[in-house]
């Protein structure tokens, strides 16, 4: 495809996104840098972008082929995505099937400890206030979404977790937890957007509870670069003819 | 009241608990000390434990008049009460009429917005993890509260919060937000415990919006004592008939 990219409208840890000659559409592409700790670690590998934007579309065609409609419109080339326009929600939704991460340090919980039912959490998208949980209440507070809103949100991103659970598991992975952003399309309904991969998402070997995602490069664990190549290679051999 | 202090079963920053010769007894002893910030920040001053005794004194019995059970049996003499034992919950309560404290901090707005309906927070008490706010499902599961234990909690806190609204309101000062802790007694039922005072509470004059709390004590705004002994008098002038 041949799309031209105009005016950058935002530009993020490891993205950025470009107005096009449509309206409704924008053009995200998948940098190389990869942060953590609100930016605090900053790192990158050459074509963690490739992977990401790799990643991010699979698992967006999945989702779209299991109804969940997402901002995902078509690949412009190994980095950029012609993705809707959406009017984003400050909201991340966390979805949780294990105690790790920001849980486990609230909590002072064990990581790896298997939750009952998945939990689902809000956090207020906000580099200055360093992006806080929040609670329900919080969110009507500030105003970024109505009750009903919420439990759309929930409900969704209940749904997500349950398909990428089913995906990952067939593929060797365990889905130990995830962060999503969503937003609201010119017809007013709610469409997951962002992307969904090995940054966004822990990802722990189903067999050797080895990671295969962002705490890599967090934790200084190494081997970066080959974990989220793995997740990428065995997606793409599960996904890769429909791709 | 002639009642011996048996063995000490803890102690925390404003207060010490006892034995007594009664299984289902505790003393309750009102420290002089302030801390703020985690214990971070210490400081005293004499009498402050018998003025925070005789506020949570005279609120516990406006409280029980109102059929809102509360750990208070009698007082015994000017720092120390009798309580009913009870297996405490490590969930503190939060409520808020308006913005302040911590909810601006989190949220980034500004302290005094007044919030269209009261909030409720849960915070786990736990001073190793800071005393980290929780949502419902955190609460479920560290296991310290069940789904209709949350719903009980909240609602008693609703019903404090209108009739302490009311009382302070009387007496020309705004209750702004406070911090509930509850337990469970030999019964299974939910009773309020701990203490109400300006430690707990954050309290304005209602006309001059001078602040009559703790937070004087927090931000270095002088006359600490002064403002307890305000709350204690009005109290006293409003409540003491009946003390």
């Amino acid at each position: 495809m041949n799309i031209e990219k105009h005016k950058m409208i935002y530009e993020g840890k490891a993205k950025r996104l470009y107005e096009t000659a449509s309206p409704g559409a924008l053009i995200q592409e998948f940098k190389d840098s990869l942060t953590a700790f609100n930016a605090q670690k900053k790192g990158s590998f050459e074509g963690k972008g490739k992977i990401n934007h790799q990643i991010t579309k699979l698992i967006f065609k999945y989702l779209s082929d299991s109804h969940i409609a997402n901002h995902f419109l078509s690949s412009i080339d190994d980095r950029h995505m012609l993705i809707e326009k959406l009017q984003m929600s400050p909201l991340e939704v966390v979805v949780r099937n294990r105690v790790a991460g920001s849980l486990a340090k609230r909590l002072g919980l064990e990581e790896g400890m298997r939750l009952g039912a998945p939990i689902v959490e809000f956090y207020y998208k906000d580099d200055a206030l360093g992006d806080p949980i929040v609670t329900e209440d919080h969110a009507l507070l500030l105003g970024v979404a109505t009750r009903s809103d919420l439990d759309e949100l929930k409900s969704k991103a209940l749904d997500i977790n349950l398909l990428l659970q089913k995906l990952f598991s067939e593929i060797g992975i365990e889905l130990v937890d995830f962060k999503l952003e969503f937003g609201r399309n010119a017809f007013g309904h709610i469409v997951l957007a962002d992307e969904i991969s090995p940054d966004s998402c822990r990802l722990w070997d189903q067999k050797t509870q080895e990671k295969l995602d962002k705490d890599r490069f967090r934790r200084d664990l190494g081997k970066v670069e080959e974990s989220y190549k793995i997740v990428c290679d065995k997606l793409l051999k599960k996904l890769g003819a429909k791709a």
